[in-house]
């Protein structure tokens, strides 16, 4: 495996996906920091592209303080840290400089980088009740250099508030259609559009949703084609996706 | 009860909604009749507008049969049977001419009624594979005496199909919205229309639909007020349901 | 769509059922406001004949209250909040006058309009504990034009109490019932009476019941005909569609 | 625990509830046969007043009748076998005098013993399509030596076929409340009765049924007390149960 | 219905059952007070042999105080109240006389009956997590007049513990099963003793009990005889259902 | 949204993505041709840039011949069918001819186009068992125009055979990760590429893999980034995404 | 990982676990063999102590012959194929000599090692209805080199027939404690034995068993302690780790 | 079955598992000493070899320290206390010198003894967030005499970190393998190892884990041979069975 890893480090640097410093640091550092309650992974750049994200929940002040100091001392400029208690964030903060989103409990460390990704990435939400997940997508592609374009509040109640963006949703690289209740805003805007729709439910509403579960179901059950699901309130993990999408490359003629 | 029973019977004459001679059928006969493994409802129509309708699922051709005998002799003119297999329909047929429907398995005994609502019920289903649950809707509706009009396919993969019957939807008494896989065409209808709506979530699709579930919970979440749901797959419910509703008159004046 | 949605305006406007005034506000508006965390739909009324509610869970007080603002701008006479926090209604209450139920959380801006539906709507709930639901059920049916009968506490360990209400019951234009545990009410008064019956779960009880499971599938299978369901304990839902189903007139000779 | 069983049945003895030639073979006899693919039980009279039933799902012909060969040849007069397939009752026919229910797929090997119970037990089923069930339950009952009435296709629906038959109903030692769907009967009975209502949930229905869930969960929470729930399509345990209720004596008297 | 009411009634005065005064206040009371937010159930007794209940979850003090007082004024001697939490006990004492059960919630006001049963009521439960509901049981049943057994901490895990009190399960009238977790207590008793089980599943464990669904379903699937089930955490459905058994007289001679 | 579709189209004739043949097609025709049971969509290739797919399960024999001859009429020179039965197989090549998978029942009518995406398309799957799915999904792609590379048993049992395809796997566009049981393959996959990962439970297993759920549930909560999830068996759906993903440009360029 | 696997192999040369012949052919052997639709892994004995087992579920006739073939080819003596359907035997018997169990569906190609583990491994299922799993742990662990005493029907409705065998139960080295319906037998085998204990739920059982879950939950929620759980009907994997338990050699000295 | 017990007691004693003295307290003391609200199970040691553990969950701080007090005055020298909250351990803590871990909440009164099993047992956990539960398996074992090595964060999004431990993966006697999410972890362990792999799902995740009912699947439903399941959460129960198994003697030899 390793051998694979470097292989594709150096085919990174040739293509200027990395700097010779940051391969630098890649190769010298071990792979991964061991704090006894985490291991650091610094091979998940050379591996993903994108270096280990902290996911909050669950974890002490301390723990994620720890974490981030070993992703900064490995060279990363920007950590991501999400589901991050003010509890975390404010010991953070007694360190590094930290921008912090409190309705999705989203915290950078560092500056978020210049958008280079092919194209936009649309963010759109049923609701006003799924705010706290629709940032979290957002903050975490803008984190990953991705220019983001949100449309809030366009649930198909009133479905001439989606339509008057038919516009941004046909040119978008990417869509993240993000909701609760019954989640058909990820079915009709995914037979409007060319490109991949990455579907989050969310466990906005009550009684018979079932904590998430009604959209859920109903996205994975999507009529529309082009449409795949994350976790419900997985903000982060489409976010991420879209952001690798949106950064794709031909590898055929970097690789061969 | 019985009290009241005689009094809205009355009622319903003087009204015309009974006839003279279908009352006096209704008070000279019995309540019900028992036949051992069935006791046939004959207040059902007193009490409700409609006669009783025989569930054909899990009755044998000779039990489906002698209930159909017991509500003809009773003086019905029309007798429904849903859910009624080719064997029973051969059955009854020897006694019975039946209309018979392969696709919903529907029998009608009897001439269905002229339509005598308010207005039109509009059947719309999702896709070709909801034609089922849309047809056993759109006979019962029709077999009580409704205008029905049926939209097939129009589910929101491509929602300018349904958006091409905007008018037939708006000017609707009631619209049933069919549909399985992730239910959507329920909420889309309902933020269209000022009517009410009926759900019928239907178990058509695979996987986690889990045989109806995701377009149940998509329906009972849907974020579009005026819709109510009915149970998977019944048709049936929702075309009695709306039939019910296409009839409604003004009881202040009536009973008062 | 536009189209359609302005022919219907107008064909309102000369049914009486809006205003001139009421229509020129309308047209004049923009279809909706975007408040940015909302896109509040002007546009509603014409549509549904009801302007859009305010669903308050998960918003927080601020933007329940611009919400508020934008739809009285909009020239709406009487707002419906539900599920408001105290906390909201403290907020909202420093700019309008607010009508707050403690038990359901509704609050109502503006007067209560007069009852100018064909009938009456009973709400009939099987507990004490239900009254959450009930309440919410009865003031959204009041705010909408609609009178009211309130049946509580009828469920059927002690049905005599629900029978010595039989009158009432036949008399209604639509009767809401709410229960949990077993639901078991909504399957009694669908057999008694002729009028669309919607059925409600709360998520009272414990145990099996799970969080309103037990009465949602008992209502979804209930062996009465004209038994529809809404989401568990949402009580608005049904208020919203008794509403509509008791001012449905004509619609035929209307529009044709 | 020998002891007990055999101090047991020697006050059985004196009680007059176990013969001296049947206690004799008892005693003589050993605590189980082993037939490799079953150990049959004949302690089970003594332990538990009936001797063991068998249960024919999952077991071939051919191991169903060595069970019951093992049952007579202990001195069973009376064998019940329940989901006994035809081919099963084939095979033991050959050997034994089969009395044989289609419907419920109960074969009874010997004599039905005479009615000696405290009274009557009510078998009460909803619908036509649950008489699987109620024979099942009532033969059951029968072959443990109970007067059995049956009142079928009682569901409530149709409510004053159950009020016809309310004088049975407040005679009955015991009441087996059999219903699919929705289950409502359990908990209107158990409102009108003073005697132990036992809850036969069956997975009569479809849809959201979800193969009799709808009807378990809603007599486990129904609102009446003095109902207690078997499993789903268990009419064998609960006609035990109820044979068992109707047969009881006062213990303290005859241990003490 | 009320015929047969009264009927029963009159026999239960004859056979000594109801006291004449009780019947005179039966029958001259209303059958039942509404005061507004519940409707107290006066008939029954008359019924069903135990007064109304008062199941405090749900309800305000204020609420549980009112029915309580009603149901103090219309004759009752005792009245229980459970799932009563301690602001309600607080309140209800500032009236009456409250014996209360901090572990189960349990309230009673007035005297608990003298123990007329036919024999013992014996309530099991598996491990000391179980107490909440194996108290609520006891209780119940004790004020409804009967002798109760406790055999406390009894699990499968160490058996010796549950064998060690074979006689008193042997003798008993009636045994109540309790347990949580895996609930293979239920099983086990079943197998050892001839009168009947009721099974209180619990949701004492974690992870995937998921709140007592996995008790509920071992005990519904019980594979010993007589054998039934009440709702998770039930002890009060248990304890009802257990002294209407150690109540039964023998019907037959009484109302033929 | 009309003036948008068209706007779309000229600007893909422009790019080169539509032929000026196909366009005129387009723009003649219909948006969708009405067969009375299906409402075949014209306008998919406009909106989404492939035609519609005809899902064959639940349609008969006739239907699926029916709308692949209106879309066949309609220029397409592809016809995709999935879940085709052999039935539907059969009537279909009496008039094209077939390219038929008795694995996955997909049917091709007409020609593979040749391979014009990015780079190429992984699929790989854990066991034998999952072949059927793996193949749908690889023919879907194909007949999309990619060029798919199969890994078949690859499954984390033995990682080692995953190992061995290090390069093929970080050399792709995209990865399908296709596994029953537990899913894990598609979490080990994600954690070694950095291109998107589309995830395919499928319901190979028993017992507690309720048809697909463990595996859909294991892939919801991948810990690894750019995972996404279609639903349990749909091959189709994800070699679709796939396909789309593979063949994306960069929107800004051509649209602004 | 190579190097780790050659060094666990001459470890095992040295310690007698493979001989020198096995090894040589594991170590000039391909790691798998690619068939396609199959990559028979070959290092599976050299890492994990047993070769490959066929899962014949899903497989062809011909796919499971091409598998075993290859993995005889590769020097296994014996060859284990669960879930063989009667084709499969069928073809598979035309080229191998196969012991075949129709109960269970196990086939053995090859014979059966000698018994050479620590102890004894006791299989004792709850009733007549589990042999077909009872039937696959016990031929598993035998082809597998152990020796297997069987205690079939000794479900805890007769708990004296498993007190019969405590010796045995106590002598055991493993247990594997099988049981459908409520499962209770694991519970109460593992408050008995000092020895792992591991549960196989089957699916034996209707109604709320819900295909095993009841069991299933029952046994992860065992209050007894050494209880572990495989799937439902998975009686090879418990055969499986049970063999390996009973193979146990303390590896502290081996590799040290 | 005392005289079983007695039997593999003296066993015990001539085998050196238990002193003499040991021996002698456990004979002349009680089977269990009743504290009313718990029966303490003396006996426990003697037929499994491990004394009773204390579950804090649900139990008051008083009943912790009787039961504990119980179980040192019966010559206990390590009382290991689970699931116990600081109000318990503070009261505990008056009177025994206790070792307690604040993230997993294990308690332990007296001395932790010298390791003495087989090797050692490896815990390998996937992220940070799942140490409550790695630390109550490792505490767990390491209070029954079990030399443990604690392998924390090394899920498969990293997979590198776990192949770094392949030594000691390999050299592990049992590997307790702990894994939220979707709980790949055990699988890829499971194929990697050849001793017994002992699965603890954890509820670490949200959304669709539904509190770990996703990782528990997945582990039930692994690929790998050799995995076996506990509940979720249950770190106590891996930690005895991983002890169990890194204890055992071969019996054969000792008690023939």
């Amino acid at each position: 495996m390793a051998n694979q890893t470097i292989k594709k480090l150096l085919q990174d640097v040739k293509d200027g996906k990395v700097s010779v410093s940051e391969a630098e640091t890649m190769i010298t550092k071990e792979a991964y920091t061991d704090l006894g309650y985490a291991k650091v992974d610094h091979h998940r750049k050379m591996r993903q592209g994108v270096s280990e994200v902290i996911y909050g929940a669950g974890k002490t002040p301390e723990q994620i303080l720890g974490i981030a100091q070993s992703l900064v001392e490995a060279g990363n400029k920007t950590v991501l840290i999400t589901r991050m208690s003010k509890e975390a964030m404010a010991l953070v903060s007694t360190k590094y400089k930290v921008t912090y989103d409190e309705i999705s409990k989203v915290g950078i460390i560092g500056s978020i980088p210049k958008a280079d990704g092919n194209g936009t990435i649309v963010v759109a939400c049923a609701g006003t009740s799924d705010l706290y997940v629709a940032n979290e997508a957002a903050l975490t592609a803008e984190s990953m250099g991705n220019e983001v374009i949100r449309l809030y509040d366009v649930g198909v109640a009133g479905i001439h508030r989606l339509f008057a963006h038919m516009e941004q949703l046909q040119q978008a690289q990417v869509v993240i259609a993000i909701a609760g209740m019954e989640g058909a805003l990820a079915s009709v805007i995914g037979g409007l559009v060319d490109c991949p729709v990455i579907a989050v439910p969310t466990s906005v509403g009550y009684g018979a949703n079932f904590g998430g579960l009604s959209a859920l179901l109903s996205m994975l059950n999507s009529c529309a084609s082009g449409v795949s699901v994350v976790n419900i309130d997985n903000g982060f993990g489409a976010g991420y996706l879209a952001s690798m999408i949106n950064h794709q490359t031909i590898k055929e003629k970097k690789l061969s």
